[in-house]
């Protein structure tokens, strides 16, 4: 692909800064297994005092993290209450039930936001043992399908507080945690408080090649070196990449504000487009999803064809995503392609 | 429990025919994990011909009969497309999950009758190697959860050639199929013609202490076998049931047609009541599912004190199901009591 | 198959007495998966007591039993330490693993028989994240595959005991426990007392046509519960096959003394018969296994010419197991026939 | 831990070489998931080359590919054959069980080496459907735990041909292929030809501080990538590892042999200490297993004491493995310090 390929598709194409580069390079590094990776171990333990939790765990994937955390906090056959277009739901493989053996049991947010009164009418929690029981509540924030939508804080611990009051664990998917917590001007360790667990990642607009944390309690994350290791996550010299993630950690938070604003930029060029709707006060973060008169699939390979990468998520709807490998300028220029694009597509349509 | 309770909680309380029971106490019987008990091999051959089959299985329930074809015709990681209300997602325990590792992936269809336009958005079949496949598409005649509903002749059809046009097997959980049939004024055979399997109960309206039946072609059948000894339904003497199951097939399915009859007269007693909505039009089989502007759990608690079994659905919803065991006279004796309780739980609401 | 056949083949082939017959046509019976069958519950209520435990399930199978008990006693990715003959590992279509995510770890007893020397280098528990950890220790007595040997007294206590020294839940499938504790003249309530849960067969030596129990505290079967509805085994009037289940619980353990001399007696006269290896000492209870110096698989084809149905085990071994159905004069029926096939194979060999 | 300390516990503690920390700096990467990343593009095709297959994807670690393997091969209920001491079996976490629902049926090969006659009587092939069938075929070369030894090519075909005459697939858990390859000085694709999949590791003796390739057909791969997905192990710009990966491809395999040099080097010191037990002709590779008259593991924690890792395996044996961070000189330091250490061992005992 050409250097001067925008690409849209989505946060986790970010390519190492020079800086983590430089740091791969010179990482300490032992093996992991045996808990001997200092690099591993520092990365491990920043990520736990940034949540204010006691432990973490370095996973190659946020999936891997998402699934070693809804095998630890319930067991095969109970359910798992998450939103309808939830990234578990759509884009895990299945494995809540194919690892995990739970059901998803969906509920749809407005915009993807859950608020407690969704929840509960979906809830298993009598003990009447011939009908399957709730075994956790999931949260997702931002929310990725919905467009990079935000759940505020005082619905963060209404959730939080819903479920313990049913003596179920809540889980929070934070992939993209850090977006939340910029858009709402707050840390995540405010904004995850008394989660049972949070994953998150470095590989998304945090910019590390590789790598998520999956944060806890020290027994908690005991348990999860045992499941990363029978899936497979158990890495020998990782400290290779937990030398970028301490990088993408440290520095790259306080960035995102800048993919928030090039995709508030993009969202309000492309309101102005015939055959295109969205409205620009709905990207909260570093995601724009739009929907087409005319038809998505054409319209993103015509856009290819022109430099642009986006995904088409439905026949009528696109997904846009900005990062640090994206800057104002090249938004800028994306929207001009957008526009001239759709100019085409809707005169076709 | 008295005697002369009007248990309208499901038809599955039905008690085993006299005819059953003398049938059971003389049947002939060997060991069916060695294939040889002539009363089941009968039972098995018989409901395979009635269906237009190859082969069929006795299994104790219709929930193994559904999990064994669920665990067949696909594999861990697809996904089962099925009625957002569907008997497989609400009452199997999670089983989809648990025991076939796929996640069910819910259609909301009207009054529980899913049409192919519904059905087709929530398919994945591209092949895309990072989104889970879809693997079976499940239909549920009648659809217990919305109130007895009957998917049409016409519509089975367009469903079965819906997903076969996809390349997907469908299977019919039709626990109370013959109580469709009985509606459309068709046979079974006709009704089901083309579904990769059917799961059917002998224990609901037909009467039988025990078992269902999942029909399909000889391969299916073979290795069904193999599933219901995994999951601990290779009984050995089981022809003592099934000579219960042979009367229940032969003979019952000629009378549903009086439990659709006293369930409309329920319906139409209802639809009088203050304080309960319902269309008897709505009453298409057996069930009977109504809404309560009172509180329904304390309703049916009150219906129990007035010797009328019913079953609160949830806050403002109750079930009632007719059967052999109720008849006429003991429907209109329910009625009655139906509306003598309303009052009294309306007035105090 | 003619009425005169003698079959050895197993106990699973007895057939009802005609007490049971009339028991199963008379049953009072109700919907146990509401619990309302009365005659299941008097069953169940019967087993706990017998074994003297708080309570007990009626399961289709034993297969269901033990899988349930697997289930519930661990977790997915724990080993269960079985001995290597086990009917668990051998016979129960892979679902410690397919159901309960175990990995069995087998450990060769004397004849079957199990110490606790032998079982405790097969243990971890040293709680390495990087080492499954054993989750449950399982015991069978009497040993199907050994022969149908017993462990005695002594060695059910020393196996408990260890189990519970390290942690450990300890679970016996005993499918013919009845059988162990006749031969060492003491009680099931006795010879399983401490063990965490007891799996036993109605269907094997007690001539029940279908069914076995599960006994345990009363919580562990409020859970078995939710497994045997998840597994398909929740029958509604289940109270037919309690009745002649009753039958055999009460009257049949009382009898099977007979079925051990009528198996040592084909024993004495196998260890005449030229090309036949056998020691009838060997021989505990109900169970006959011998080796053949000729081709086993022949000789069991020939004798099923002869009227004589048999298991061959592997190239050069053969089991009989006695039961009700087979007494003394068709035993030696039988052992005449045997000789005189052997006669002949071992000849042509 | 300090720099001069001579680690001999596994060779999966090697660190990345000077040119492998370069390669990774300056790695062109891409996202993975979307299969972009050229330097994991390069590196799987490369893998795919040296063992004469269609395809090969890279995974963080030998258990995912080896569970991916099993996974695709077989399915839940079935069994996967291997030796009694697999890694399969003791070091991956019940993950048969867990992720794929297979039980593995062990048996015991002469040193971890399997023959066909070893194999054949633990399969189960005749479809008999209340007996759990075989699905897959597993091999190790060299099998760790009995010490690095290495099936020879012409028992690598034995069994390969032994497994496809059945009709079943075979995997080969190469972890150490290359060493295997060395010491039967023949390469990679002679010596894993025919089998249906082949799992090596870049992290042992090759150095690469993160990665394994399971190489096979190129819709085995297809689907593997499907699985991979699912465990968690679609790493985004995985370029990174694959940069050191294709170093450790290229370069490494040529100086294993070095290795083998400096096991025997030490079993042949070994062979000369009293209280320890080896014979120097047992060791083919890089992996020195031996025994010893005295404790154990008290003795691997007093060699800790005196700069020098080992691991013992149990109350009297103890593993060597040697890398390319312990050279000639190292070994020589660590023979002395072993046999000083086992001085005072023996004098104690």
């Amino acid at each position: 692909m050409p250097e001067n390929i925008i690409d849209l598709r989505s946060d986790t194409v970010t390519k190492p800064t020079p800086e983590m580069r430089s740091a791969m390079a010179n990482a300490e590094v032992g093996d992991d297994v045996y808990s001997e990776d200092p690099t591993i171990n520092k990365l491990e333990a920043r990520a736990a005092e940034l949540f204010g939790r006691e432990a973490s765990i370095f996973v190659p994937t946020g999936s891997m993290g998402n699934q070693i955390a809804l095998r630890l906090h319930t067991q095969p056959g109970r359910e798992v209450v998450c939103e309808s277009r939830a990234h578990v739901m759509d884009w895990e493989m299945g494995m809540a039930a194919m690892f995990s053996g739970c059901q998803l049991r969906t509920v749809a947010g407005q915009r993807g936001v859950l608020r407690w009164k969704d929840i509960e009418p979906a809830l298993a929690t009598s003990g009447l043992y011939y009908k399957a029981q709730t075994g956790l509540v999931w949260v997702e924030n931002t929310h990725n399908m919905a467009g990079g939508t935000v759940t505020p804080l005082a619905v963060m611990r209404e959730l939080r507080n819903g479920a313990h009051s049913r003596g179920l664990p809540i889980h929070l998917d934070g992939a993209r945690v850090f977006n939340a917590a910029t858009a709402l001007k707050t840390d995540v360790a405010t904004l995850t408080e008394g989660y049972d667990s949070v994953n998150f990642c470095l590989s998304k607009g945090l910019c590390a090649p590789v790598g998520s944390l999956l944060v806890g309690t020290a027994e908690f994350i005991r348990e999860a070196r045992m499941v990363r290791k029978a899936l497979g996550g158990g890495m020998r010299q990782a400290g290779i990449l937990a030398a970028a993630g301490l990088i993408a950690l440290e520095e790259m938070p306080k960035r995102l504000h800048e993919d928030h604003a090039t995709a508030r930029l993009l969202a309000e060029a492309l309101a102005k487009i015939e055959g295109i709707t969205i409205d620009p006060a709905d990207v909260e973060t570093n995601i724009v999803i739009f929907t087409t008169a005319f038809d998505a699939p054409a319209y993103v390979a015509a856009l290819k064809q022109n430099g642009v990468l986006a995904s088409a998520l439905s026949a009528h709807s696109v997904r846009l995503v900005t990062h640090r490998d994206v800057d104002q300028t090249a938004c800028l220029r994306a929207s001009a392609i957008l526009a001239n694009v759709a100019i085409e597509a809707h005169t076709a349509a």
